[in-house]
Formats: structure tokens, C-alpha cells, sequence
């Protein structure tokens, strides 16, 4: 089982694709194993984070922004302006594939576990992201 | 084949779950394959990294100590303490799933390699890991 | 369907290894599935990056000779030189295994992407990556 998500972005910040994931899931006949998520683009990311408390994605956010500005003048590659750069290594420092466990049928999360599109750019854009699900041994 | 694994953490730290994970992979049929972990919290991750001197994870945990400040006061999320939030970030930087290779039905891994649970957080917790053991095509 | 490839790097930087993982796949009879890579080793990471501008890898890489400075006296772990230590920060910040897509029975990856191999120590090495092809249910 495949599929492919397309993602609307509404520029930098955080996008829960939990749903769009565990309903790919429930199509497929599988009981037991794994999805497998690979984003099909470098300037955003994956990431599972808790989906309690929104202040944990405004800090980690934030932390980005101190620790990976935008506009440094030290960046050479800066075509799409200043949060372009800072849009690929955050995209290194997050994760680009996350594999998640299947159980009974069902997306398996922690109790504040989501699964988020990070998107590092300032503008909205369509992400898309390659799903597959596999069968435990 | 699927498990979970129970990890008691002492605190902040790294703890070695090598030997819990390819003791799943010899119960598994699986001659050839993979051996996906799910880390089912965000404030601890997974890594792998050299076992063979542990000032390696000293220094590690000593550089998240400089960039990841405990009690920052720009964090907004803080209610479980000064390391509730630079747990979730030191999460995002790290990993929450890893994939390892299974080569004639044991976990296959370089040879300075371990798998660590990675605890974020000051006090103890017990860390549940997802396993599912995949065998290729 | 496993294979190793082993890949020889010239010393700190970036080896484009997509086309020997496209050619594993392309030798697996594998229609739909995923690619799982594994680097066996601690002070080198894998990476998935824009592959138009080489600007980027250079931007990358001095993010992190900024983030994680060669030869901190704050390192304990120094026994093989000033680059021992920043290397396995680096691959703790990155990412050791990569989990990518196969459909039609080729390498999936978005317009712009490569699969490389960021060495981080200063001297050559050759460096080894477990390939496993699995097919999706």
C-alpha cells in the first residue's frame, strides 16, 4: 500500500498530518508493521512532537529562529531570500523519513504524540509526502 | 514480529538498549531484513552512537547543556519544569525513529556502534520503544 | 534483497551516493516498497539535500563549523584529533539511518534531492552503509 499526501502549507510553522496518516493506514490490509513517511522536499521537515500544549512548537520554533537565523549574511545561497538557507539546515537538523509503527491496523502514538509537516518557509506551499505501509514479519 | 520495549531511565542520560533490541530481532524469524524502533514520548529520543568511550555521550549531552539551555526564560513551556521544554527540542535535533539493518537473523551494527535511549529529562521515567521486526523482499 | 555499499570519502563533505542507491534498487525485484540505508559508523551521518546549488552543502557545513567548533577545550574526547569529537555531535544531529521510497520499482526522491554521505572527519575514509530493499504490503 501506497499513497502520496499533499500537504497546504500556510508558511513557516507547524502542519498535523496525524489523520492523513492513520487514514492511509486504515485502507491498508495490514494488521502489523510500519509506515513509512519520506518528505519529497528539502526546505521543510517531519517531526513528531507533542500535540498537547502549543507552546512547545512556539519555543522549538523559536529556538530555531535564535540558532538558525534567517538572513545571515554568512550564507551564500540565498536565491529565494533570507529564510531560504536557514530552511535547509533546519531540514537537516529535524528529519527528512520517519517510520511509525502499525498495530491492529492503526497508526501506534504515544499519548502527545502527533506528527507534524514543519514547513521552514515563509510562504505557504504544497508538500508532498510519500507514504507506504508495510507488513511486519 | 512485534514487541514493545520497557526502558527504566535513572534521569537525564543515556541508557545502552542494544541487547534489548537484537534479543527481539533473535526471536523473530527473520534471516534478512530491518528492525524498526518507535520511540513513544518526545521529551527522550534514540540514537546510535560509539560505546566505546563514554566521554563521547558526555560531551554530547555537555553541548545540548550549551545550545539546549535548561530554564531559559524565553521558553513559554515550562510547567513540568526547567527541562520539560529543552527535552522536546533536544527530541526534534536527535531522533524518535531509527531503522537498523538484521543480517542473519541478529542486529547488524558498525563496530564501535550502540543504540541508546536518550533520556531529556532531569528525573526517572519509564520510556516505552515500539519494535517491529521487517524482513526484505 | 541487502547489499553494502561501501563509499570513499575525501575527507570532510558531502558524497552524492543516490545513484548507487538507486542502483541496489534497481536490482531488487521490488515494485512498490522502501529503501532503508544504515551508515555502520558514528562520526559520518546521512543527509538528504538540495542538489542543484552547491552552495547549500557549503552553507550547511558551516553552520555546523560554527555550532559544533573543531577542537573546543570543552571536549573530553580528543584521542583522535580535533575533529573527533564535532563529528559524532554532528551525526547525533543528523541522522544515521534513512528510510526512502521505491515505486515502479526505482528510487523515489522529490525534483531536488540527493541521498549524500556528510563526512565529518577531515581525513578520508571509506565508510560503509547496510542497504535493505522491502516491499510494502
Amino acid at each position: 500500500m501506497t499513497a502520496t499526501l499533499t500537504v497546504q502549507t500556510p508558511g513557516r510553522g507547524f502542519v498535523d498530518i496525524t489523520h492523513d496518516v492513520d487514514r492511509v493506514v486504515g485502507e491498508a490490509a495490514v494488521s502489523d508493521g510500519v509506515v513509512s513517511l519520506f518528505l519529497l522536499h528539502t526546505s521543510a521537515s517531519l517531526v513528531v512532537q507533542e500535540n498537547a500544549d502549543p507552546d512547545v512548537r512556539h519555543d522549538l520554533e523559536q529556538w530555531m529562529l535564535r540558532n538558525v537565523p534567517d538572513g545571515d549574511p554568512r550564507y551564500r545561497h540565498d536565491m529565494e531570500g533570507p529564510d531560504d538557507m536557514p530552511a535547509h539546515i533546519r531540514a537537516a537538523l529535524t528529519a527528512t523519513s520517519l517510520t511509525l509503527p502499525v498495530r491492529e491496523g492503526r497508526l501506534l502514538l504515544g499519548t502527545w504524540q502527533a506528527v507534524y509537516l514543519y514547513e521552514h518557509r515563509l510562504r505557504p506551499h504544497a508538500r508532498r509526502v510519500a507514504v507506504t505501509v508495510l507488513s511486519a514479519a
